[in-house]
């Protein structure tokens, strides 16, 4: 009887409920902020007790730092980017971000740091560390250019606003632009922050 | 005795009462986020009663809006940003950002705006709205090139994006970085926004 119990219960398993969590705090971190987001809300939209989510992930801010390190993995792509003709590496970069920004997932998990970053202190150190440190200055420490940290966090200061304006302002026309007219129209920016001079020389 | 208490009021009137609570309200919604902001936590800073701002502004979204329109002013500078050599207009627009920014206030008020922008629809419109419309397009326009609003949309992505990395994120080393060394990194890229070519044979 217990048995046939729990073999109706809505989720699979431990990594059912864990990854359940995980999928309504993404969003509603996304879409209401970190600030309005609730435990209580998440537990409701994951449809589990609000202690499950205090024994899988801690505290909000704990959950918060476990939901949005996607960009870890985002890293992988990086050798792969510096690869190949460095004349164009601006372009893929490009098209990777552009690519990545097109699954809904990971476009939420994305548009949630930048939200949360202009609020929370802690959500900020992510962007700056994650991004900056594990994706950004290896590529441009990989193309051997001069001043690798300025020229990631220039790079940041495009994508970010990048992904204000084109998601989260949703400015016309660049919000409803074509992928590859949005890549066309930054990666020569990407590649001067890149590989350019940084200068007025540029 | 009545106009010697008044005499000695904190405040010298109704205009001087009207700055407080604008200059509180500043204060606040780019300290704390638009969410965190109330209109009792504004009135304390102000040390006025709650009800003088429902009386000077109206309601919290109201407050808002109305001590974060100061972005229409910047759009006097904007035609002597377009005038002059066209090929370093890029260059005078970064300059003239980047000294705005430099200003306590015009910061203040310029990263709260964006800080709101993330979270609030009503400061997410202001930015479309204000900035796009009376002051890049208007300059893109100026200076006759194609797409004048996919321009402004692109520049409004470099300059929100600066604000964020240098300002909110604090991204090293360019939140520290000279603003000259600043302008003379962005303004080529802003420079092909404006008056380049929007493919990749830019």
């Amino acid at each position: 009887m217990a048995r046939a119990r729990k073999r109706l219960g809505r989720r699979p398993g431990e990594s059912g409920t864990r990854e359940a969590i995980a999928a309504a705090a993404r969003r509603l971190f996304s879409e209401r902020g970190y600030d309005r987001t609730t435990i209580r809300g998440i537990a409701e939209a994951a449809d589990v007790d609000p202690a499950l989510i205090n024994h899988f992930f801690g505290s909000k801010q704990e959950l918060f730092a476990a939901v949005t390190t996607f960009p870890v993995e985002l890293a992988d792509a990086m050798p792969r980017i510096a690869e190949g003709p460095r004349s164009r590496v601006g372009l893929r970069l490009a098209e990777f971000v552009l690519g990545a920004l097109e699954d809904p997932e990971t476009r939420r998990a994305i548009t949630s740091l930048v939200r949360a970053a202009t609020s929370e202190p802690e959500a900020a150190r992510s962007v700056r560390e994650i991004v900056t440190a594990r994706v950004l200055t290896p590529i441009a420490e990989t193309l051997a250019a001069d001043q690798p940290k300025l020229r990631a966090s220039l790079i940041n200061s495009q994508m970010v606003g990048l992904v204000m304006a084109r998601y989260i302002l949703e400015l016309e026309p660049l919000a409803s632009l074509p992928r590859e007219e949005v890549v066309e129209a930054i990666a020569p920016n990407l590649q001067r922050y890149l590989t350019g001079p940084l200068g007025l020389s540029g």
